[in-house]
């Protein structure tokens, strides 16, 4: 709990409306995306400046007073889950797009703003920014930044640490960094990728210079179905062996593609797989990438294909995928959203896996993912009200993250490790790789004041492995800041 | 001194020839490609395998003996510079393409395999790797990676931190760390963009996974001369802004025309200015772009432009660029090459600041340096058997650094900061990001025993910030390793 003179000090230094901590109005803030883990915060801070932020870090740090990080809450791996004795930091009403640069293809915003909102700001000099969350309506930067979020489009453009330039950054303690430059490299440790994917552990983001591209000429989708999940896997290792970079390819399995046709009639045929490969680039380029992938999707036996001819008809074939993830709810109470990436060739391999511990955990799972990166969006259906069904889920989803590893993948391709995959980061990583994690955070923030207990387990947690469960968001014994 | 009891002990982990303290078998090792700065290393050893470099790397931290890892000997910012009472381990003999792999696209080399090299052997799969320094026929890829090498292709491909997927790297004291993965992301902190561009400070690399790139079906370029050089400045940013994004956009002023055109007969018309300005992709695209460039740069004020009509043609309009760096050379004793980064709009004025200094110092420069990315590279000539101009080309030098980090740039595009740039790191960064810096460091090599003095200044140096000279590679007080 948080002393009630601290408290007073915390209120002194933003107006009233800016510190939550009435019960009612604390409860939007309990979970993030990942709505099956919740923690009730003890207070709720939303700076409006800078300065603000500043000096709340200034305070917590002098108090020894936990601080977690949070923007628009739509993370999926629990990252900003509240901790007990912490202030939550929302970074919401930091919301401004400061100035964009056409010459320099650079926009400055503030990481409260939402990830589409770059791009709608941006249109008027006919860029853009790149990567896009299926949240991206939602998402704000400085969430994309913490957690590096990818998006369809990443294959082609790559994640967020590829396409922002520079940061403004405050340490735990209160202090500016200034990371990154206006120009192609900075010297130095590349502390601008360090921070990017840290998920609010080693500082607190007040200012991202994120990256613009030109958009372009023209966007062109192929669906083809496939009548077998591992043809499906196979032909996407065929588009990229043919030398075709696309923009995206994108998978949905029998039971994704009946949900999204349910929901949102995209006209998809049905299959026991879909695939939808998008390219881009001016006219004559997205003609000729256009006629090799369909030459190589029938090769690869594809049931159908078919390229869409009108602007309208490539954000139908789209809408079907788009929806996915919501008409995919609708077919159970609860659906816990998996996010692990494996290398492309063993798609067929690990696809077939997931089905036979489908039965094996009786729970129905729904592929939609990320083909072209091997980036796995399993959604496991459950009931959190049959008693058990939750706990076979979470179960489940961690078989299929080590699954993942020994597939030569990893635990997260976008959504970050948060409290959700903390005991999987003991099956990807050895003791010298996370006791180099945690010289790391050491380096920035050696109380572990920041987000404490998220990403990096202890490695006694690894050594004592069998009985690491985290449920609901709690671990057995919550890791602690260290004083 | 290293002790005679140390040198028997390393003895005993390789064979004998791969052990120099002979003074003449040291002497290639006295420098790096910045051969202004010299120092005979004590002991010179070239493991063949892995295991011996971590028996290296062990044997010396229980001695508390310094290591500092070498490359090719490339290096243009003496990175590479032996340190008295030091190991220099040298990991050409590492040479091995372990594995070309065309659907994932990547290739597993080891650190001594030249980056050109790379390219050869993955062109049987008609795939090859992007970053292209100037000095590829030589360099290899460990160096590359600890410097974070560009090259003329990386303002549309990237650094090589954008091309690498995978490490294996040895910690101070021999610990493997396996970084990076064969999928799209790996989770925890970036260790992988951490350990790259971070000059043997922090680990030992082996192994390198780099990701390859379809060759592009054509490449074209486009030549325009200039009777000014801000006009060709300011042409650089209109092909930007007017949505091409360039394979290379390479500039040239007066006197390295001059040297280029005496040394390799390119063709070149005799201009204050040349642009060459590339594009790839497929046919229809590279034809498409190269209408627009040539639009531009007739708008921007081009007195002639031409454009290559066979691939015999471009490859003599690149044999000038290419070439410049020795014909320079010709037309003096000695040249100092700069390496600093700009915004693109900051490029006329930049130039011309240039122009101001080199009558200052009473010391041609020439120009020549990727203007797409804003990295210049300007080549002070001097005599080094002058006495005084050394330290004056260094001052000049110094002054252009300073004048990029005015400019909103930095100090280095892709040679790194080694030892030459150090003073300019205290222009660069405040005390909070140095300190960060050296927390870093902490986190891998708290003894400091990895390249020590390199890269990152002691604060206390910038706080003498007019007494900080380096000169002829010596610093007043070299910095010790700290135990």
């Amino acid at each position: 709990m948080l002393s009630p003179s601290f408290l007073a000090h915390l209120r002194t230094l933003l107006p009233a409306h800016c510190v939550l901590n009435e019960r009612e109005d604390l409860r939007p803030f309990e979970s993030d995306g990942l709505a099956a883990y919740r923690n009730t915060p003890d207070v709720v801070v939303l700076p409006e400046t800078e300065a603000q932020v500043a000096a709340i870090l200034e305070l917590c740090h002098a108090h020894r007073v936990a601080v977690v990080a949070r923007g628009a809450g739509t993370g999926l791996s629990a990252g900003a889950l509240p901790v007990d004795g912490a202030v939550l930091l929302v970074l919401a009403k930091l919301n401004r797009i400061k100035a964009i640069d056409p010459l320099a293809r650079t926009a400055v915003v503030e990481p409260g703003v939402r990830n589409l909102a770059i791009s709608e700001a941006a249109a008027a000099y006919n860029l853009y920014y790149a990567p896009d969350p299926s949240s991206q309506i939602a998402c704000s930067i400085g969430g994309n930044v913490a957690e590096n979020s990818g998006g369809v489009h990443c294959l082609k453009y790559g994640l967020t640490v590829h396409n922002i330039a520079k940061l403004r950054a405050w340490t735990v303690d209160g202090k500016l960094l200034e990371i990154g430059s206006d120009a192609l490299d900075a010297p130095g440790y590349d502390l601008l990728a360090l921070l990017t994917g840290s998920e609010g552990m080693l500082a607190v983001i007040t200012e991202v210079t994120v990256k613009l591209l030109p958009r372009p000429e023209r966007a062109q989708v192929v669906l083809a179905a496939f009548d077998d999940v591992a043809k499906a896997g196979a032909a996407v290792g065929n588009i990229i062996a043919a030398g075709v970079v696309p923009a995206g390819l994108e998978m949905m399995d029998r039971l994704a593609i009946q949900a999204a046709e349910a929901f949102v009639h995209a006209g998809y045929p049905m299959a026991e797989a879909l695939l939808l490969c998008e390219v881009d680039g001016v006219n004559e380029e997205v003609s000729a990438d256009i006629y090799t992938v369909r030459q190589v999707l029938e090769a690869s036996g594809a049931t159908e294909i078919r390229t869409a001819d009108s602007e309208e008809q490539r954000l139908r074939f789209w809408a079907g995928r788009k929806a996915a993830f919501p008409a995919v709810g609708r077919l159970a109470p609860d659906y816990y959203c998996m996010d692990g990436t494996i290398p492309r060739a063993q798609l067929p391999h690990v696809l077939q896996r997931i089905g036979a511990l489908s039965a094996e955990f009786g729970l129905a799972v729904a592929n939609v993912f990320h083909a072209g990166d091997g980036n796995l969006h399993p959604l496991i259906l459950f009931d959190a009200n049959t008693p058990g069904e939750l706990e076979r889920a979470e179960d489940f989803g961690g078989r299929i993250l080590e699954l993942c590893v020994e597939a030569g993948g990893t635990i997260t391709g976008e959504h970050g490790v948060g409290l959700e995959k903390i005991k999987q980061m003991c099956a990807q990583f050895a003791a010298p790789e996370l006791t180099r994690f945690h010289d790391v955070k050491a380096a920035f923030d050696p109380e572990r004041l920041l987000n404490p207990g998220k990403a990096v387990p202890e490695l006694h947690r690894c050594a004592e492995w069998g009985a690491m469960h985290v449920h609901a968001g709690q671990l057995p014994h919550p890791e602690l800041p260290r004083f």
